[in-house]
């Protein structure tokens, strides 16, 4: 029997990092919840519990953290094919300091914590899909880190929007400001030499 | 028979998050080089491959990224029970972009990516300790962006030395400034103030 779109969508995403069986792949799927989610809709709010990791099947959320003056400042992004949670609140299971929101109509399949931990128990083959995933994640981290250290902030922006040619058209300056550490101003600026 | 004691603390360390068969066990130290390394001796230079994952038995490490200026930027330290290594080029296999030094006499415990990646198909619970290892990490990577994002460079310096008491005595100032994103002179300000 074929599978499902999504859930072959989020197979071929496991399968390009791990081998896996019919059964596992079962398994795995029958633990998903899909979830479609509004424009502007939150899927996680500051002082909650991040309940779910998120695979976005279709759509585009972001991170932020609003400090006591009230300033949005973007983490993360995700778009099709990604992840998104709050790592701490979401292993500890305590209240989160951030928020996460959908900025396209999306869907997504999450997976909650207590599956999860079964899961690696059930098929440890799971352990090595979220190391392969998780190492991944710190080397893009580490490349961010040493960017905003080595780059100008024209140079961080012609290679984000390079690595994410969709980005500009998906995200607003002023968050894509935010992400790459400088002001909505100088990135406009930057922009209009680009475009001259 | 008793283990030797820098296999015995490296087993500590991974018992702490996974359990572990005596085989397993043996198996792993096996693959475990030691390496004695001397103050201001290097474990990677820029341009090197990172060839192993080094876990600190003694000693105290930095890792660093110099400009084009010549400014040495801190990423990471690492003191007795963690490990060090720069991921990118460790898992690449690729130049790397990075240096890593030691500030004291040092021994390390390392294992080269060949031997890690059987030690993965042979005993899969290692892929639970990288995964439960790297999890915890980028946990403590996100708490750093947000504070660095919602506190002020004095409450960084408060939190770094309450969280690692030992710190100032083992970081020269200029490298705990540069770890927390503020300059040294500001930082002795601070430090100033404290102490008064």
């Amino acid at each position: 029997m074929n599978r499902k779109e999504p859930e072959q969508f989020i197979l071929d995403h496991l399968q390009k990092r791990i081998s896996l069986t019919r059964e596992e792949g079962d398994y795995f799927c029958s633990l998903l919840q899909v979830r479609k989610v509004l424009a502007r809709q939150y899927i996680l709010q500051q002082g909650d519990v991040c309940r779910y990791e998120s695979f976005v099947y279709k759509g585009f959320l972001r991170s932020f953290y609003v400090d006591d003056m009230g300033v949005d400042h973007t983490l993360h992004f995700a778009m099709e094919d990604w992840w998104i949670a709050d790592s701490a609140s979401f292993l500890g299971q305590e209240p989160s300091m951030i928020n996460i929101i959908a900025h396209e109509p999306s869907v997504l399949l999450q997976i909650n914590k207590q599956s999860l931990d079964e899961l690696y128990l059930k098929f440890p083959v799971f352990e090595r899909f979220w190391r392969i995933l998780t190492q991944n994640f710190i080397v893009a981290q580490d490349k961010r880190i040493l960017n905003a250290i080595a780059l100008s902030g024209a140079e961080r922006y012609q290679a984000l929007i390079e690595r994410y040619p969709t980005i500009e058209n998906r995200l607003a300056q002023k968050h894509i400001a935010s992400y790459l550490g400088i002001s909505p101003v100088f990135l406009s600026q930057i922009r209009k030499k680009r475009h001259k």
